[in-house]
């Protein structure tokens, strides 16, 4: 909204680029709504919110001091993914003090991952999103339990299922119907799939972010939260297990992917509405194949799931005499 | 031949269509040829004969919604994955009401990935071919795997082999020395190969797919019937499984390679014919690789091995001052 | 240097493409490293000096009759692939007769498999190197494994490690602390290291390949030298395997690493010497995470890690203002 950007403008550079690198995880290249993110998270847990300003800030200098494009670094392309990579490695990986310099050192690679894909894709006119975070974090999780694992041989870890996700699997016994659930069920898993996006199994950390998104465009927040939706009833309708959707694992990747087709990428419409939902639905079995494969190897989806489908998606628009131009 | 291709245009427009998709599954532009292979199918199987069809219309009804160009659904180029998809998913999943929604849901899909990878692939001028069917088709295996297996935890299900294949291992004594057997053994495996392309593991679907397919092209044909033999010859001097090589799983993969590669998108010459046969033999053992490579996740290869290898040999005749322009 | 160069001109034609070749593994167009290679390789073991050679010519030739570019082929851009592939096949698998028709066929594929990268590269201006090497030995392996394991079922075969390596870890406990171990473990890592990215593993070989390189360019043979350093230090302070590191099996990818970001492909200036160093730390961090990836399947990572980074911060580097152009 019009007064968000005065603020955004208002704001000293250095600050801007920062929050605006926050709000760009949710596609929102505003400072406004990258400061309202940013408390959310030092909201939903002080570590978590140390460990993203770590990362944006991280990335972003790594861009700057490697002569990257000076617009992008100013849009907060370069600090989406570090925003990410602090949190996500805090809650897969153990606590230590050399965890700081690994979060700085991922952060700096996701950079360098970023622009590679940047020219990768860049006759296509796709972006990379949130790639670089999701291959960087893959390649220094598999890269710690390789260092832990040399004392006890090629044992593979057991899937990278966090200790308070596997504590909450006590509570599911709760959800016998979740179709029949109460209100508050789906309230719920819908606040907490927003919140998961940044990995904030917290209610009120997901109001905020789509308060964040609703002050960049109403549109947007609107496709963040039917994203939510999706993510809880078609996991309900195929039988998932009702523990992982009331923590929202499975609506943080079409919450990205129903913003991504359904706002930033394609003219709004109804054509891309529908489109949007569409590209939701198989967010879902995209993500449920990909656990399926990465289970072996003990890795999170994170939200590659997101990346494939919307990738498919804007590719497919290109040939489409409604949406591309090819 | 040019009284099939009258025939082919007198056909109405929308059977003309859905037929030539059937058609493209090897190569063939022509809805008589289409409507043959459709009859094989049902010959086959009434199940995957229904299944096909359902598959290839609603590839080709969602190409025609998401404005795709019509010069390309008109050769039935948004129909062959379709096709693929319907009689892969009965093959490969229980037989329930809802497989219906999926084989539609998949076959929508394959048209979007198919876009998108003609988009992506679109700078190369090299096809995508059945690479869309591989792909959503792995999608939805490791998803139904994924959502079945909630109950019982993250244990994987063993390789994707459907029960008849397995028992088919009763009469593998019998092949004690397949290079001494007889011409009937060589011409049921030669036969199921080409069958197999479509999931059909029948010798009379493989002469009417054969016959089809001359019906279009006699050298076509003969690459088909050069490619059969070579997977099965190969196989049998690396010392293969007898079982699998004579219900032609290994054949149906060379099949799809000698015909693209010495028939479709090289000029016709005896270098490319030799070309084809060196690509034939590369798709066995490319083909025993992936399939070692996917066991532990459970699928299967389908005609990713194919796709591998005419991808290799495309790109680099494009390089070469024989075949290429570059 | 100038007077290896004036005798590189001398030799004949065709032994010239050849020594190339085998130059080219460490990027140096010259053919009298790459005869101190050879060489370096025999005084390795007859059987991989023998291998390298049958490959050399064996892709080269290939590359002559597939019609490929007489430029790339004059400069062995044809023959290093193909070097690296036999020695690895003789490494990895039983050494039958059979073998060597393997070692042809590989060193052919590997042909093709680098003019499709060539290919799929060329809008980027980005190097294939030794990709193909890895692409192809990789579907070698475990296509092996699969035909070897047809008459025992889908059992996966052990990490592949060779014998010797094994062998080799009755010594670790010798290095109880290598941070304080003498020069002489120092020194042995470090050659061996530079050996190992032509799988020798023996301090004589190494320090013959360091000669050569350093006869093409001071620079190169600094930062083969660097890689190394790296490739020990590195692993020692995260606390990988003491008898890995001493066998050089972390330092041949950084090697690599370090020459083509800090010497080949970039512009020599203080600043790509720094980003070659920091490419050379996260090879490592890459290695021990591909090689977590690859154990399940029983593949050795080969030099798939130097060829990520190298990508990744060859595209990275195409969209600054410092080293690129974009």
């Amino acid at each position: 909204m019009d007064w968000s950007l005065s603020i955004d403008k208002a704001i000293p550079r250095p600050l801007r680029v920062i929050f605006r690198g926050v709000g760009q995880v949710f596609f929102c290249c505003n400072a406004v709504t990258g400061l309202i993110f940013l408390i959310a998270l030092y909201v939903g847990g002080i570590t978590a919110g140390i460990a993203a300003t770590v990362g944006v800030i991280s990335s972003t200098v790594a861009a700057y001091l490697l002569g990257f494009s000076e617009d992008d670094i100013d849009a907060g392309l370069y600090g989406f993914n570090g925003t990410l990579v602090g949190p996500c490695l805090f809650l897969f990986l153990e606590n230590t003090p050399q965890l700081w310099l690994y979060v700085v050192l991922a952060a700096v690679l996701s950079t360098v991952v970023l622009a590679a894909l940047m020219r990768i894709l860049q006759p296509y006119n796709i972006p990379a999103s949130t790639s670089p975070f999701v291959l960087t974090c893959w390649m220094f999780l598999v890269a710690v339990y390789a260092f832990d694992g040399f004392s006890r041989g090629p044992v593979l870890p057991p899937p990278g299922i966090p200790a308070d996700i596997a504590a909450a699997s006590v509570v599911s016994t709760e959800f016998a119907a979740f179709t029949q659930a109460s209100a508050e069920a789906w309230y719920t898993a819908i606040a907490k799939g927003i919140g998961e996006v940044m990995f904030a199994d917290s209610i009120i950390v997901g109001i905020l972010f789509l308060t964040g998104i609703a002050i960049t465009s109403l549109r947007g927040a609107f496709m963040a939260f039917s994203g939510a939706v999706v993510g809880v009833a078609v996991p309900v309708l195929l039988g998932a297990d009702k523990t992982l959707i009331e923590m929202g694992l499975y609506a943080f990747n079409p919450v990205l992917t129903m913003m991504a087709v359904g706002w930033v990428f394609l003219k709004p419409s109804t054509g891309s509405a529908i489109l949007a939902l569409l590209a939701g639905i198989l967010t879902i079995i995209c993500q449920a194949g990909l656990a399926s494969f990465l289970a072996p190897i003990g890795l999170p989806t994170l939200t590659f799931p997101f990346v494939l489908v919307m990738w498919m998606f804007l590719f497919a628009t290109s040939k489409s005499k409604y949406w591309g131009n090819a």
